[in-house]
């Protein structure tokens, strides 16, 4: 008899120590990311007359407070790429806006979604935060998800990758989601 | 002495199978929403003099990079109905913005506010995505809630019911919420 | 035999018990903020001269919709205190946008991030949401974070301090957040 009760118990036992095993990959989940994406974003500034290349356009100017555009507003709609060169095939596209928000250095403001549709990702990823620039990287946040994203979340760190004055400029978006 | 041994095993196996099937309710409801609210959408952009019938406005004009508004940015507090018809009570607002962003065709940007004050709901949803007005259904993100929709995230799910110009056009938003 | 099989269920029994009290913790978490902040938003709008001094800027003009500034848009980078006091300490940054969006009384819509960067805390929160200035209080959602706040969720209470004209306004900042 008792070994019957035995058996139950160490089957128990076994199941306790699984869900603790889930438990603690739970605590893990967090300190490292479900899914990760590296991805390049290139900014071309419509100066009035390139239509076929630009990828974004000034919605409002800058205010004049300060001399690093101040409220300058920009809508975007620019390529994302896996590598560094402008022309290598877009994966994706970042489709929002930035503005400028400070007066005696630059720093921006985003909020823009990550628009997928490769055989790779199908879905969007939608992001927000404060853009310090003069920082050397920076993190803002992934808050939702849609799609292969269903329901997604993490951080998104941002790293100047090249800034040829206004015309052109390229970050490294560096995309960890931590619920997935 | 066995048998007592044998009845806690018993009561045990019951408890960790009443988790089990907690575990198993938590990812039924991730395909299924915990709250579901289907809505319609109405905007009407003010023409410079229609300002008792006018929803929304133009912040922001469009840049000129493409023939598709790219840039321009529309306020809007536009009512929200159970059906198709304007005139219905609103059983809520849409307090935000929206601006177009693709040079070749129509697409959109939208972040805004759903509030609430009925007897059915008190509170707001918080609504962030890119609005790919090119596909039948396309999903933004509920990023936050409060009052009644506390914590919640979720889908929301547009599909154009009618566009009838820029003067007025409809959505219906699909709002399916995931955690409530 | 029957002994050693009696502590085997008791210890297992304990460990129930265990995480009984962990999943009713949780449910308590959700009533409680893990985390909480009270800060004062300090915004003096630039006057076309006062670069000084101000902190935010007009990057979009009224539309004319009805005598409440529809559609005005604010690009702000504010300081954050812990008192009344605009001239304490600064304890962070907001950093963000909003706009005024309903034509027959004020209301607002904030998007924004604060920036901590002290001994206390280093990182960010991003917020958004509808400010229905009318009601005395008003929630927002706190939408993710990173830094000391890596992937926080919550509420922002909004409360209006003072609001001197459009020159300079005031708000109580009162952040819950139930996901730290």
């Amino acid at each position: 008899m008792a070994t019957f009760v035995e058996k139950i118990c160490f089957i128990i036992l076994i199941l306790i120590a699984f869900q603790s095993v889930s438990a603690m990959k739970h605590s893990i989940i967090e300190s490292k990311p479900c899914k990760r994406l590296v991805l390049y974003y290139h900014d071309i500034l419509f100066n009035g007359t390139d239509v076929a290349n630009a990828t974004s356009a000034r919605a409002a100017n800058g205010t004049g407070l300060g001399n690093y555009q101040f409220g300058m507003l920009v809508v975007f709609n620019d390529p994302l790429t896996k590598d560094h060169h402008l022309l290598s095939p877009a994966v994706g596209r970042a489709q929002g806006f930035f503005f400028y928000d400070m007066k005696d250095d630059y720093t921006a403001w985003f909020a823009y979604t990550l628009v997928f549709n490769s055989s790779e990702h199908k879905g969007t990823l939608n992001i927000m935060g404060a853009d310090l620039m003069y920082a050397e990287t920076r993190d803002i946040s992934v808050v939702g998800g849609t799609g292969d994203f269903f329901m997604a979340r993490g951080i998104c760190t941002f790293k100047t990758d090249t800034f040829q004055g206004a015309n052109y400029f390229r970050l490294q978006m560096d995309i960890k989601l931590y619920e997935c």
